[in-house]
């Protein structure tokens, strides 16, 4: 049975959701769950028949998220610290955890360690889109500053999450810039275009406007702007959000009308509902690591652990190391 | 009486816009308008009694969308090249074209010249804001790689922008960036950032969630992420009306919210509709450019109009030398 560490304090509003997450996901999988975290402020919420697939690690300190990601190295006695080291040693073979994502990249990165040959970790997400299903986005956050062969792993990597744990056959990969002709592009962009152009499944730059449409399943960028774009998003879903508010309050007819299609919004907020995604699996590292939002509702919570379940039972790190390999052997020839 | 000349001919479609939207701008403001293109294909569009108000500037060429921008610095007879010598020759005090925008801008910019001191020009655009007022985003295309001295450039040209031609006393300037805390940020931004920490308006880095809720008055980026987010933006609106399109022909109750709701949809068009908002200034220039979208309704060129006599009214320029040399001049005694 696969068994995967939880850390249960990370989270924005205590460790109830992840908990609550916990108990739902046991309800629809058999896994086995390692809560991380101070046992005497969640003991409590879990239901009697449950305990058989619990395994309490009782430790009283956790990250902070006001704390540096460097704090976490030094404190060995935290819930992040803990969860990580229970992959570590081969106890668990996934964690997932809604706390401080740097503490947890960091440790996974310099304690679980990287993938042979990968030179950096990356964070991928999934973008809601308008096609069938959603495309992953790489790195969103945890390379700010990328030299052109970080993206080209990224390529790489994302392909290969597509394929093995998303189940698309033949991933259509697209790197982010800001026309679609090969010669658009800042000088990043424009040289990881030129070492992909080999990759079978790259596709060309994809700009902005496309992101939502299913154009590719994997887009692949440097974790500055995966984060401008993420953030943009999220800003412009609120900013729509408050100018209908807004408007709506000030018309009858609006009110009416809000009230018939309050069906349709609930489905479209069901497409774009990031609980729904579950996390962000952070690639590159051996076993894994889903990095959820601190925010994660029970539901988010839930599928972040299938997401892990999925990613475990999966050869996406053996994929993914082969897959370098064969890259790096193949530019040096070219 | 200010003189704008008019690109007729980039439209993508047509000169029948540009025309429309020159007539729309004489009913409600004094100014010349020099039609420069192919007068035969436009001539008859023009009611007789604004004739008092146009100088017609013939000539066959243009360039078009598929053409390079260095195109344009060879070809002496397209209508942008002629509509920019009415402004390098003291004719005209603006330019307005929804042409090609790379070829507006390196005509504008190697033909009329950059104003003293300045480095690159740069692309602003106005973006909207659920606040009362719309933001103004610098670089959104010109400088895809930029140093961090361009970044502050663009922000003390963006603050002179918001002052002297959008009425702000005291324009809030944010930085864009992955993160609010000085330590956030790629290479680029982290240097800007501590060159921009001295300028009396700058209140720090803005992330992509807080673009729309008028948090500040000015962004600066590179042209590469202005774009990202730009295009982003675009994506997201077109995305979300594909959804609601989609969820609401699929139930009778969603079809009538729709109908009850389009005045609440119209008045959210208003807010987010670039034709509200004419065209986007190139600052940095000698005199006056407004690059508009290839795309423009007669509405958006009217404003596009509207817009480049404020400019060309205001002291926007002298602003810009006089406030760089200063920066330059305390920077180097800092």
């Amino acid at each position: 049975m696969l068994c995967v560490a939880i850390d249960v304090m990370g989270n924005d509003y205590g460790p109830k959701p992840a908990i609550e997450g916990v108990i739902q996901a046991l309800k629809e999988k058999e896994f086995k769950a390692y809560l991380v975290g101070d046992k005497d402020s969640f003991a409590h919420l879990v239901p009697e028949e449950y305990e058989k697939n619990l395994v309490y690690v009782d430790t009283k300190g956790f990250i902070s998220m006001s704390q540096q990601a460097t704090d976490a190295l030094k404190d060995k006695e935290t819930s992040i610290y803990k969860a990580i080291e229970l992959v570590r040693d081969g106890t668990c073979q996934a964690i997932v955890s809604a706390g401080h994502s740097g503490a947890t990249m960091s440790l996974a990165t310099l304690r679980i360690g990287r993938i042979n040959q990968v030179l950096r970790p990356a964070i991928a997400t999934l973008l809601p889109s308008t096609a069938s299903r959603p495309s992953l986005m790489l790195d969103v956050g945890a390379n700010v500053d990328c030299k052109p062969e970080h993206l080209v792993q990224f390529a790489i990597m994302g392909n290969a999450y597509a394929r093995e744990v998303m189940g698309i056959k033949k991933p259509r990969v697209g790197l982010l810039s800001n026309g679609e002709e090969s010669s658009k592009g800042n000088e990043l962009t424009k040289e990881a275009y030129k070492l992909l152009k080999n990759h079978p499944n790259f596709c060309g730059n994809v700009e902005g406007g496309d992101l939502f449409d299913g154009s590719v399943d994997v887009i692949v960028c440097d974790g500055f702007n995966g984060n401008l774009v993420l953030k943009s998003i999220e800003g412009v879903g609120k900013a729509v959000t408050r100018m209908l508010k807004q408007n709506i309050k000030k018309s009858f007819l609006g009110i009416i009308g809000a009230i018939f299609m309050s069906g349709t919004f609930k489905k479209i907020k069901k497409t774009i509902d990031y609980d729904e995604y579950g996390g962000a699996p952070l690639l590159g590292i051996k076993n894994c690591t889903i990095i959820s939002h601190g925010k994660s509702s029970p539901k988010a919570i839930k599928n972040a652990i299938f997401q892990a379940l999925k990613f475990a039972d999966s050869n996406i790190n053996e994929v993914i190391e082969k897959d370098i390999a064969q890259f790096n052997s193949e530019s040096k020839n070219a």
